[in-house]
């Protein structure tokens, strides 16, 4: 417990509030949640499933509408054939990423993660009992780990390899071939793969791809909290190989019961066309807001050593404003009314000359972000 | 993970979805889940919070409004002042009860459990590297821990003692007095006491009573899933003594980042007297199956050896019956259609020869499940 820090974004968050109270008027780019709403198509089905009493526990795999669905949904989108029986839905992708850690790792056990990289995973290894080991990777690879590298790092303790694509902070998105060539790698040494899709679908320059494609051997976890816009309802899920179903379900019935109900019904028509269609267009209107980024960001002095290919967030270097990233971001927040991440949460190596803007505000917005910025700095 | 046992409840409810596949019709008696979908109110609200778009994150701690309005019942309904700042909503009391777990417990201390128990509280005490030490209890002593038992129980190692009341299987409210000496033998210990009143409300001969009565150093775990109804909701609480509400707020940013919000707006409304009208209503109809189960179960061989006071179980023993409690449950399953939990699932002594019964249906299926369960026994 006590190796587990607090986030910075969330001392940020609260100073921001603070601001808030006192009449400021904050901009944030520092949250890690679609400024939209959910889609009009997903709530209606949740005021439905209301309207229809749906208020009782489900199984705790989910219930078996939803894992269809999304087995159809892989095989729709990535032409990947996914059995029902290898999908669980847990309580947002956060719950996922627990049970499979508690599902592998026994005590002592080794699990290489990326750096920069999402800060709880670390602690989602250690309350299983594991060792967090990092990867670190640098924006001249396009924050990508390499084959050699995870080659390099593997020990006889090492269980695991996680790897999200697309990447928080850094955006980055691992290409079908680098991924298959890791999956190979990571079965002759016997170590499990587990794919953090949690930002798949927010994908911008480049084909999607899901590592579901790669074969039956690979964990891969997703939620519908970012593309599919479903936050605050909690909603993940993780396909596992086949012999990891049972034990699974098995933590699923100790930790979770069930996942919530409504969100599960609500979720079903996630998939529908109509609701693609909303998540599509939003999709695109992320595009606008990080290519206006990639363009302005630079003249302001923030760096971006290599374009992110997907999720919502920029992570740029910011060497040249001469301070370090947590005082910059609070300068920022005091004088322009602008909140940031210092790279702190998200890094070892590059903690104090990153900070990380989430593009989760509309673009009028945004544009008056960089301007407050742009005066401040 | 491999300690972790499937719950035989699970297997039971297995069989009984096969044999419905068949057409079988089956009354279940196995289910820890009221039969009554969530009150009319809460579901209201939860639609509003809908059509509003209340579908954002929330504070890992959950809303304040929530929060104070919990405050608020504890001062009403049990005279018991509770900052709202010592409250933490959370994912279900199963949620609960993994963080208090994980904020207390360092590898190798010893958690105090009653036997007959939940199942679960083993594993999430294990899970947090703990070592659970039972408190065996016999229906001659009302299925209660003294506090002689604890103190002879306790070692170096001894972290907290986890009582439930009601508890589950065996229905046992612990009376005031009873908590209160508890707690001062426990602070005289220097260990923690968690109380967790998952059935608080459902109490049916004594008044009602909250730990949280009993001071700021007691964990009190609630939850919105029996007495008000919110199962598929996943929605519960906990009250920490004031030190342990930032350890808890951490961990809760790092492992659910958000407790359910649509959930969190419609339970802002479980306090009102219009839904508590509902709850109160509900509890006298689990009264009164309870009281005819008390009248009816001894003539069929169910030996009721206390009384239960509380949820809505009935822990039965079974001897007279002839057979162990796996075979009897398999045998009253298959032959009358009725499906119970053996008693392995709660507890080491009294596995073999009691099985629980939830009155969780509703009167006529009652009479008939106790028509179905004599013509075979």
């Amino acid at each position: 417990m006590a190796q587990i820090e607090p986030f910075h974004v969330m001392e940020m968050m609260r100073r921001a509030a603070e601001l808030e109270t006192q009449g400021r008027d904050i901009l944030h780019l520092e949250v890690g949640e679609p400024d939209f709403a959910t889609a009009e198509p997903i709530i209606a089905a949740g005021i439905s499933a209301l309207q229809a009493a749906e208020t009782h526990y489900t199984l705790a795999r989910g219930r078996i509408q939803l894992r269809q669905k999304i087995s159809n949904w892989y095989q729709q989108r990535y032409h990947a054939s996914v059995d029902p029986e290898r999908i669980q839905v847990t309580v947002g992708a956060s719950g996922a990423l627990q049970m499979v850690c508690w599902s592998l790792i026994n005590p002592g056990d080794e699990v290489l993660l990326v750096d920069p990289g999402y800060p709880c995973n670390q602690n989602f290894v250690r309350l299983a009992g594991g060792t967090p080991v990092l990867l670190p990777t640098s924006a001249s690879n396009g924050w990508k780990c390499t084959p050699e590298q995870i080659d390099a790092a593997i020990t006889s303790k090492t269980r695991a390899l996680l790897i999200a694509s697309p990447n928080n902070p850094t955006g980055t998105v691992m290409s079908r071939q680098q991924l298959t060539d890791i999956a190979r790698l990571c079965e002759g040494h016997k170590i499990a793969l587990i794919v953090d899709e949690i930002y798949g679908g927010l994908i911008y320059d480049q084909a999607d791809f899901s590592a579901c494609e790669l074969g039956s051997e690979v964990f891969v976890i997703n939620s519908f909290s970012k593309y599919f816009g479903m936050t605050g309802w909690r909603l993940g899920w993780v396909v596992s190989p086949e012999r990891f179903v049972r034990p699974l379900e098995k933590l699923a019935q100790n930790l979770v019961i069930s996942p919530p109900t409504i969100s599960q019904f609500a979720a079903e028509v996630a998939f529908e066309p109509a609701t693609i269609a909303i998540l599509e267009q939003r999709r695109q209107q992320f595009q606008q807001r990080r290519d206006y980024l990639l363009k302005t960001l630079p003249n302001l002095g923030f760096k971006i050593e290599s374009c992110p290919g997907g999720a919502f967030y920029i992570f740029a270097e910011i060497t040249q404003l001469q301070r370090s990233s947590n005082d910059l971001c609070q300068h920022i927040l005091e004088q322009a009314g602008v909140a940031l991440t210092p790279g702190l949460d998200f890094s070892r190596d590059h903690a104090d000359n990153h900070v990380r803007l989430a593009y989760t505000i509309d673009m009028a917005d945004l544009k008056t972000a960089v301007q407050r910025i742009a005066a401040v700095v």
